[in-house]
């Protein structure tokens, strides 16, 4: 089946409104209720924080006690499985800093083709470390949380709302284990707890007109979707894979220890029809390589820390993860099978990512998706 | 006396090592253990952010009844009055969201005078908004935390030690009342709670090479500096004035409803010489157009947001909140009394800043300081 024992993603539920939602996993098409069935508190408590923050070794135990339950004593657990049709999915996570990268080598290069036709598309830094910026952690929401079109300025004197609102299709990782202030994170693995999917809206023409000199803010911090569960890094030990050759090499604190490139192929869906396929494993920086470079400095990871990719973009026109790419920032919209065109989001339109990895004995690992509609603004 | 009754701010202490920290404010050279004396728990949760989710007209009423206490019933406040020296003060709030504005003309106006000599001072969009952009919520920490100097890369394949360590001298604007996601702020003295000061360090050579195209990150999010004490706004009714003009005109979100600029001058001292006194009150920016343009794409707040000013700089030399500035990039180096000179910072350097404001009836409102050490690279 889909969504197996090989697989098991952590996310939040609750059954009635107002109660203290719970951390399950999910089975098949089920939720199981981890805190009756493992007989934990620490699953009552209305987000992943508290059981990440209990670090690596419980995350791999606590994996092999579920994957053994139910896959030796399935009539034990039972009680505890609810079918996902009677939940509820909230915000995994409790998010403390949220992180936003710029890792594609061609989404990177597209943007600055885009803006700087005249110079090197990409700016000289690029190669030398993986380019990222804080977001706003206040407005990251769960998908299906529907998305105000925003309001702000789009040059000098020009206010409204935004007429060029598109996605970004990203991975997320998400922080466990802290460190202090003042130290490098560790090994990729005993950090990072998980991995999910991402869509980093963005008002491309407020962005264009607010980001110089200090960078993206209300273009993006209006909201960012992420899916409802978060697939441990355990469940792709099969789509690991090197990561991408890196020239010049890279210094001695970003230098690859493990392979952490990941082999996901992402699917964005508009309007329900396939639009893109961007492929996660052609991108330059790896996570492990993100984390390193973030925590330098001796900046502090907190529990609930939220790193994302940037947008993922492969070398050919069909694996671009954003309009602005794919539409070539408006000038060839595209055209959806209802007659209808496309440069960027309308009011109404769904956009649904999702994303799959090989699994074990040729099973396929599939995210869970990020799915957001457009409401008209206000 | 200094810290009388028309100050009192707000801060979080413990008397011993792993007891929960309390909210209490100060009277002279005491803390009003608040939770003792009103007798009201949410006092003795960790952090002032409970009492700040309770709302403005909350905020009004408490500072009635303590002023109303140690002015009329001391006596009835004695057992819950503690001597500063036997308290260790925290972090007053949980940061959710921490952003850094760049409000000051003069600021903007050197840095763009310093880095891109042949081009105008300040970028096309400066004199339309408020520029801004996200920092590290989980790097803020409390004065007298020593600041441990970065390493990074200043360059193509250049890692080390910071040479450019500077500060940035900041008035920073604590949010307590929260908006739902997609709504736009009320009025600025309904959504914040009172004002602090914030040293913003930032590795100047760090924050050169990785800025372009995303904005500040490792440069700045090793460590932010805040003021134990958090000064309500009620105190500063003395030192409201109206707020620079402005020309354009801003736009309608943008227009001032009431007077918040604030006549609070800035003191810089290193190694207790004072190197600069920065005017608050000559800010372009005010933080009420902040606050409008931080939420006018539907961006929520939550209690224990913290947003600053950007450093505060004057028109004169002796009036800039950076060593940046002060140098002009190291190009004329501060001469202090010990017969030493500075560019940036040095290991063991400590940079303390202070404000004044006018208060009521002719007193003198004294903010808490934000102090710091520099230690040397790890």
């Amino acid at each position: 089946m889909s969504w197996g024992l090989e697989h098991l993603p952590y996310g939040v539920f609750s059954r009635q409104e107002g109660e203290t939602p719970r951390v399950g996993v999910r089975y098949g098409e089920h939720v199981v209720d981890l805190a009756g069935a493992l007989h934990d508190e620490v699953f009552a408590t209305g987000s992943l924080n508290a059981f990440m923050a209990r670090g690596a070794d419980a995350w791999r135990d606590t994996r092999a006690v579920i994957q053994n339950k139910l896959g030796t004593d399935l009539g034990a657990v039972e009680p505890h499985l609810i079918p996902l049709e009677q939940v509820t999915l909230h915000l995994p996570i409790e998010v403390a800093d949220y992180v936003d990268f710029y890792c594609s080598l061609e989404h990177a290069s597209n943007l600055g083709r885009m803006f700087r036709p005249d110079d090197e598309p990409l700016k000289p830094n690029w190669r030398h470390l993986p380019v990222g910026y804080h977001g706003r952690a206040g407005t990251v929401v769960v998908s299906g949380t529907p998305v105000v079109r925003p309001s702000g300025q789009r040059g000098a004197g020009v206010f409204g709302p935004s007429a060029k609102l598109d996605i970004e299709a990203e991975l997320g990782f998400v922080v466990g284990s802290p460190t202090a202030l003042g130290e490098r994170a560790g090994r990729f693995e005993d950090h990072v707890f998980g991995v999910t999917l991402v869509n980093d809206w963005s008002a491309r023409d407020i962005q264009a007109w607010e980001y110089v000199p200090l960078g993206p803010f209300l273009g993006k911090s209006f909201a960012t979707s992420m899916s409802p569960w978060i697939t441990p890094l355990a469940a792709l030990s099969e789509a690991r894979v090197p990561g991408r050759e890196q020239t010049p090499e890279p210094l001695d604190y970003l230098r690859r220890q493990e392979p952490w490139g990941l082999d996901l192929t992402l699917e964005v869906e508009l309007n329900g029809e396939v639009v893109s396929r961007p492929p996660y494993r052609e991108m330059y920086w790896t996570p492990d390589q993100m984390l390193a470079h973030m925590t330098v400095n001796g900046a502090r990871l907190r529990t609930g820390d939220l790193y994302a990719s940037g947008t993922v973009s492969g070398a050919e026109p069909g694996e671009r993860g954003s309009l602005i790419e794919l539409t070539w920032n408006g000038t060839e919209p595209l055209k959806l099978p209802d007659g209808s065109a496309r440069t960027f989001l309308e009011d109404g339109d769904t956009v649904t990512i999702t994303a799959s990895a090989p699994g074990p004995g040729g099973t396929v690992i599939t995210l869970g998706e990020v799915s957001g509609t457009v409401r008209p603004a206000r």
